[in-house]
């Protein structure tokens, strides 16, 4: 993960001549594209794009970039954003119990293979506090009192905003968010799911696989959207399971996944390497 | 595959000494175990058990196997059935349009991967009809007319007499069985679906998974029952896929999987290696 | 696989405004770009490019292009090359006695999978003969006559250029080329090899990874060099085995990993997609 | 993983009525077979077995087995051991600077999925005391002073003596242990090599792989033996990698193949599910 470069995403409808226009835009502007990336979908005729610059000699910044950017976005009627990558994105862990994807971020992040801030891990259950004491990330447990869900997320939405966080990672947290907080955080969210969706969507994925009797697990991560496990997929793996495997067994095999496919999606978001266009990603890996 | 033995296939309610009781009678009768599988389904207390005996040697025949184990197996309460090695099974091969797993089964049969005996290739469409007839395969086209497919499934049904067919293989055979003729072959008829089941069940599974943009694909051969795509898994795999593939591009790399999948199905079926508890299969690999 | 477009393959030291010059090149003589790749090896400071342009609307013909091209290409210090979709590339399949990936590729390009012109097969065998016939191939049977291995080469030699084929693929070709006859056809003789490589190259892979006792098989699509198995390496893929399978187990799982590793080489070439530098490939999938 | 179990292993030459012998011998001793598994290796017509008993109800102790077994396993050549689910094996994990695979062995351990004692962690470095402390094991740091290896596996020997360790983990530790350590462990080292052997054995296999463009990276799980990386394999797998990753990312990738894999021979060590047979396992899961 470079934060040497600033990462330029686009996504328009698709015409002649966009990608000569946009590495001549940067040419103009000394800067060195590292990686340039784009991608056509024929069923909707729209053009994504992504372009890596270093950040050094770049003639822009932060001020500049969009006064100068603006009239060629306009062209091509371009839906765009710019991330710098010396801005380390800040992440909410949201978690319940279940430890293993927890631990697993915090590992690779104290290994400095996640490149990004955590301030905190929330949770509806106070069992792993001492997880994110061990990585000297705060800890905050808000139960939801009474039934009251919407004071539990007024919090939340209060804590994101206090601690300016990018990137809510929900890292199996056993609770649907409310469309209300969901809307805050377009393509902002990201969630595990333990099946390969659109399979066994819901609760209890692993029960119901050993139920149908599936030869393969898996597991998905995605942006979350309004209706449950349904949002655009990030990224997905699958494992063999057969007649032995138990639900105990798909579980712990299931856990392996789980924390691949979710760090996977969280770094390919640390990166800036995933457009939206409907309910599918371009994933520039 | 080896056709030198025989095979002894058992489910009953799970308690003690079903092994010892089952080897020790092989043994009396001077049979040789070349491959003894077991599992107990925890979730149904129920005991599976499939043991090889090589035919040279062994004391029982076609004739008096049934009377002498009959005790053992009403003691345990045992539903089992014996297959012997050398009755190679008699497929018939359902196709439509799709030549590829036609062609698949073909090749591997020819080169003795699979040890069977292909006496018809039947289709709904004569398109696949020189395929057959370069494999030395009569093809019988059964068009389903006027809409009576009530007619067409009688003519299946006394064709597969007829040939005394032991196995009916659906290699992307785009008709749905009725009930009633589903209902002659328990167990017997194989079917491949272009999807990880349960996901996309029904038609169009590749136009499916582009729309809900997932990133892995995959194909799953089961036993077919009432309900559509719906019977109990044999075999499944999957292939990465991304946002660069387009429809055409899925239904192509689907297709590598569907070959490999049915294949995997049908010698499974062929050497009696595969088990039927509720919905889910015991595949002794 | 398009056949509507033309091709760009590029590859020079890596420096700035490599992107803009050539996107805006291309815009220039009114191309419209539908795919572009990049990579820079970091490890040679070497840049490889790939550009698909759509062939209508392109100002430049096979006689204006490199013209046109020649001063850009020189500032940059291009080895370019630049392919015609339109010109379907022509293959020489050779085979010895092994059958499933000649059927593979005879197959795939009947049903339009591999665009290609497929004027003959050649052989130091006589067995499959029928096979070719069945597509309506030439099959040429080349012995080595009196262990003359030059004569059958130059006979070779002159059967490539008569049919002018581009492309050699050997679809398990048991007879090794010499330095000659590999020098004659740089990047353009595509082998499969069935272990994964660096392991087991040489004779009988199966028996070594048997022997061995490792618990996964491979096969490797390379393009064929000097030295033996050695070729920069174009794809590969591994299948899981286990204690119970045999030698001829895992010859029977690996025939379907090299079917599929030696389809996905030749379509990456056809498409133009491979791009070698030392001993290792750009694929711009 | 059931600790109320024993498990009984067995290899011996192969010849008809084992099975029927040694199911006999358990039902004799009102043992309850909840597994049993057999192979027979037809390239040196031997025979293994593994049988799990359910320790309830079993007639056999600790003390009284060997004597009651004895004739039976003489009778028929029988190399064997038997292992009692409720003895915790007791390992020592060997680290050097690498934490991932401590951590996940770790954190499997905390969270019962390794069923194990874990005693000790030693190290020929000291940067990982606080992972093993974290996890409240103490850790022993073995430095090899003066280039005197010999005293530094003295007191590797004494370590393991005083700790009653039953199985070594060498958990990415970067030494090389004698001849005269490995002979005193016999198939109860478990390496974890970061690469898919036979291929890239040795130092830096990932720059190994890097360097000859391999398209796939892997990890192999194995017993310790004299031969540097040369042991009976236990598990592998494989991910694919492309010209995109840099030897940083295939060292990020097969971390997560490393942590796995090793997982799982561990996990299967414990379970008593190995049986070796020259450089090949049988792994019975």
């Amino acid at each position: 993960m470079r934060t040497d470069t600033v990462r330029l995403l686009i996504s328009c409808p698709d015409t002649r001549g966009i990608i000569a226009a946009v590495s001549s835009f940067i040419a103009l502007h000394s800067g060195n594209i590292v990686e340039l990336d784009q991608h056509t979908d024929d069923s909707s005729d729209r053009f994504f794009m992504r372009v890596e610059i270093e950040t050094a000699g770049f003639g822009l910044s932060r001020e500049t970039f969009a006064p100068a950017w603006g009239p060629l976005a306009q062209r091509f009627g371009m839906e765009w954003r710019i991330a710098w990558g010396e801005d380390l994105k800040r992440i909410a862990l949201f978690v319940s119990k279940e430890s293993h994807c927890l631990h697993d971020l915090l590992l690779r992040w104290k290994s400095q293979e996640l490149r990004a801030q955590i301030p905190l891990v929330v949770s509806n259950h106070p069992d792993l506090s001492e997880a994110a004491a061990g990585a000297g990330v705060r800890f905050v447990h808000l139960e939801i009192q009474g039934g009251d869900r919407a004071a539990q997320e007024d919090r939340i939405a209060a804590l994101m905003h206090e601690h300016r966080v990018d990137l809510l990672v929900l890292a199996r947290y056993m609770q649907v968010l409310s469309p209300a907080l969901v809307a805050r955080f377009p393509q902002r969210i990201i969630n595990i799911h333990h099946s390969f969706l659109p399979a066994f969507a819901g609760p209890k994925p692993y029960h119901q696989a050993f139920d149908r009797g599936v030869k393969i697990i898996g597991a998905t991560s995605h942006y979350v959207t309004d209706v449950l496990d349904d949002g655009p997929i990030i990224a997905q793996q699958t494992a063999a399971v057969g007649h032995r495997d138990s639900v105990q067994d798909l579980i712990r095999k299931g856990r392996d996944l789980e924390r691949v496919v979710l760090a996977q999606a969280v770094r390919l978001h640390l990166d800036d390497k995933i457009l939206v266009g409907g309910q599918r990603t371009v994933v520039f890996e």
